[in-house]
């Protein structure tokens, strides 16, 4: 919903994504006028249970105290957890005592730490990980990954090894199971999909070990605030270029690259794409309103 | 720039106007995403010396921190003036404190009394009074006014009476100048303009004395969140109906009365326009990106 860098121009908002999870929202990053795009893009406010700040500079934050406030007016009672930098923490706490009047819900504040990859929120089948970025101030990207699904067995098998409901359980669980002393999980079991992952770096210098923290993501977003060709300015103000987020990208094996954060030096982005892509073929422009999907792969 | 109410739509922004006075730009409340519209509208945000703050619920002051931040990034150094009631002190202290690393210009907090009309700002040729209204916390209005102009003295008068350098200064003062015994300044002097004047009520429940207060005014901005049959709700939220606001346009005889701060339940306000209209006819709607000018009135 918001592809500027720090100076909104008249067709970028500041930073924010949405990211459907099955059906769970995740709202990463909270730039001014989150809100008034969230409802453009007819998303319920209240189906958002989980904000992913990655830092407190203001193109990333300052929707923030809109949006808790018209959650609140519309009613909201569910707890709405809010991950991000421990300096975000006084930041809720001042808007939760000046505009918290009326404020029937929950804001529960999940401190990230800033030294490597942690699980900050889990479920049956997903989690979300932080992991230090390197910018400025303190600042974390997130990766939201579908966990490994537990293993099918095919209907076929069933029947042709008179599989009980014991011996089904066990293959599920990946214990072996023998018939005439082999091992029949590789024929009769199956992955049903591929778990798929988004990863979001916002605001970065390029550091060597983020491409293995994202390692194998599917759908990777990677800031390019500049092109090649201000790559000094990038490195004074910790940021990336198109060939850092493309680099990232091919080290991290991504399957696709978004980038975005564009300097509001650039109207025109298109050869950020021609750039990225010459090192990392799959690189697509975000654009305010575009909906990108990573699809799911079945495996039977 | 702004025409919402608490919650905005997918086409109306929250609380946010700017008023030209001869090249001095004031904003008049500063609801989210202002400084997005200020851009939209190509407004210098360098040329505004000041801003008016009615109130601090959200959607009147959320754009606050964006803006000020924009303008520290644009290289702002010229002291900005905010004119607000008190409790507009602490949130303009943390933001300083917050996100105020880089900040190179003075914001002066100038605060405004709850008492009865004040001149909280004044230069030759105009002036700039807040006044308290009548909401759920502390909320004031403004009216911005040109102040009577000097006299102008007739060129042919000079030849005609003789006047010398003098008389024309006593003239221009207002001072009696005799001629055969009888004074001449009625012949002689003319007031070259009519002054002009803009009043902002922003959330406000009707209350006896804001007539008087606005009295004469050229263009009065009063707040309209709900139709007449709404008039019970407007009543318990400290708000206003149609029919409230052409009211206090009538008593005030008011030149022309422009409403906005629309409740989201009405996508259409057209009705608005006419029911104000039946109590007084010079009403008109306010959109988001409209200009109103207050012609001026030159007497010679």
């Amino acid at each position: 919903m918001g592809t500027a860098s720090a100076l909104p121009t008249t067709c970028r908002y500041p930073s924010a994504q949405v990211l459907d999870v099955r059906g769970r929202l995740f709202l990463l990053d909270c730039g001014e006028a989150a809100q008034i795009n969230l409802r453009r893009q007819k998303i319920s406010f209240l189906k958002i249970s989980d904000i992913c700040i990655s830092h407190i500079h203001g193109d990333h934050c300052f929707g923030l105290f809109g949006l808790l406030s018209t959650m609140a007016m519309l009613g909201r009672t569910g707890c709405l957890n809010i991950y991000g930098p421990r300096a975000l923490g006084p930041i809720l706490d001042f808007f939760k005592s000046t505009f918290g009047e009326g404020l029937r819900y929950e804001i529960h504040h999940v401190v990230t730490t800033m030294k490597e990859p942690q699980v900050v929120f889990s479920t049956k089948n997903i989690e979300l990980l932080s992991f230090p970025l390197n910018h400025r101030i303190e600042c974390c990207g997130y990766l939201i990954r579908e966990k490994v699904p537990q293993l099918n067995v095919r209907k076929e098998a069933i029947e042709r090894y008179g599989l009980g409901v014991a011996e089904i359980a066990s293959i599920k669980r990946g214990e072996e199971v023998l018939r005439g002393g082999l091992p029949i999980n590789d024929e009769v079991a199956y992955q049903p999909y591929v778990p798929r992952s988004y990863a979001y770096c916002s605001d970065t210098a390029p550091f060597p070990e983020l491409a293995s923290w994202v390692q194998g993501v599917s759908l990777l977003y990677h800031e390019a605030t500049f092109p090649v060709e201000m790559a000094d300015l990038a490195r004074t103000t910790f940021h990336s270029t198109t060939a850092d987020a493309a680099r990232c990208a091919l080290e991290a094996r991504a399957e696709r690259l978004l980038i975005g954060h564009y300097s509001s030096r650039f109207p025109d982005v298109s050869a950020f794409q021609e750039e990225a892509r010459t090192i990392f073929p799959e690189t697509y422009l975000t654009h305010e309103g575009d909906i990108y999907e990573v699809p799911l792969v079945k495996m039977e």
